[in-house]
């Protein structure tokens, strides 16, 4: 059994406590939080402690805290040579303090409150700075997790910046279609079934390969229809600038 | 038993065909297409035919045809009064004949030739001229879809503008997030899991609510460090306005 200690009480904290619960490979020795109460449910009482003295041997230290808290929490570790990581996507494995051996564990998913999560799908992206601590890491991961990867500082910050496209921005425009219908007293309900499909059809076809519409045959009767047809301003522009880049495609600019 | 003729041979018209061979409220009457064996083993051969002059009567006539084509196909119709309807997003009720009572068929979705579909989850868009022929539709549409809406010329031209953004250009998002991957020799399979996550949150949660990324929270200090990251320019320019778009949320530009 890996013995692994939880730093932290937020969202990523609890649903690796929930997994770790479940998996046999690995132990939950403690956790630290300040706020007993957030884990009440999750941890029997005595394995939560808020004072960093009390903070037992483990094999792992996993600190699940917000990003801009992370390297203040290493620092305060009392102790040295021992595997600590992070679980950002955004912060390099050198957020964390140098006296320990360093590593990222990072799950690569948009983790909501009470929401019942099922980790074995969730990506799991690992970095160590040797191969000994790599493969606890993965041990680790694999426990829980079908899809484990090992991805260096640079590739998860290419991860995390593609995150914003494929996740930020296309719920965006998720909201510009409810604004849309909304606008012309269509329910929404209509538009969900295209937008589970559209997610579905790129796990068989590479989205390039997936692009229809009139941006991509340069209807351009279409386009002009449908940009006369808009109101707001930064839908216009939203409009050009993607039908832009679609008929551009391939070239670079 | 509502009996149907279905002129063309496209995607749509062979999806449709599929649909209605299951249901037990229509039947099929003749298929009218210039291209008898791409319907071969759809429909048996003595019900396709290619010439006008031969339909026969039926209860509802369905043209599945391009859009540029359904004004001519609707022309060329040898009969009048009967009911006479187009599966277009784009094209308007009025596109079809007046000789013939009009209305639109209009299954929402993106259909691709040789992949399985569930009908029954696709939306099917309904308007017809009056209430007795909208009746007829509704009957055939709810044999083969669980998902029926009125819709009419106006939001039908709404949801098609609203499909470009949740359709069209979610996918050109899921391309540059590829990209971003490829160029840093990541697999773009770690991104699928959240591409489908933020599909299918917004079946529990409005697009707004569902919100997050460094947009949503104004974190200045990763969005310089993104657009500082982007090479191609479309990538920047897209990232700006998309961040903008979020960022400037509920009031009207």
């Amino acid at each position: 059994m890996i013995r692994i200690t939880i730093i932290g009480s937020g969202n990523v904290a609890q649903h690796l406590i929930k997994a770790f619960s479940k998996s046999e490979a690995v132990e939950i020795v403690q956790v630290f939080s300040r706020k007993k109460e957030a884990l009440a449910s999750l941890v029997s009482f005595e394995k939560i402690t808020d004072s960093f003295d009390s903070l037992q041997e483990a094999d792992l230290y996993i600190i699940a805290v917000s990003d801009n808290a992370i390297s203040e929490v290493s620092k305060q570790l009392p102790f040295q040579n021992r595997l600590v990581v992070h679980t950002s996507g955004a912060a390099p494995i050198e957020t964390l303090d140098i006296k320990n051996r360093r590593g990222v564990f990072y799950p690569l998913q948009t983790f909501s409150k009470n929401t019942t999560i099922d980790f074995s799908v969730i990506p799991v992206c690992l970095e160590a700075e040797n191969t000994f601590d790599f493969r606890v890491l993965e041990k680790v991961a694999k426990s829980i997790s079908k899809s484990v990867y090992p991805i260096n500082s640079d590739q998860r910050k290419a991860l995390h910046v593609a995150a914003v496209f494929v996740n930020n921005f296309t719920n965006h425009l998720y909201q510009i279609g409810q604004e849309i219908c909304k606008e012309h007293q269509v329910p929404f309900d209509v538009l969900k079934p295209l937008i589970q499909e559209t997610a579905q059809k790129i796990n068989t076809l590479d989205p390039i390969d997936a692009q229809t519409g009139p941006a991509k045959r340069k209807d351009s009767t279409t386009i002009e229809a449908h940009l006369e047809y808009l109101n707001p301003e930064n839908q216009k522009n939203i409009y050009k600038i993607l039908t832009q880049s679609i008929q551009n495609n391939g070239k670079k600019l």
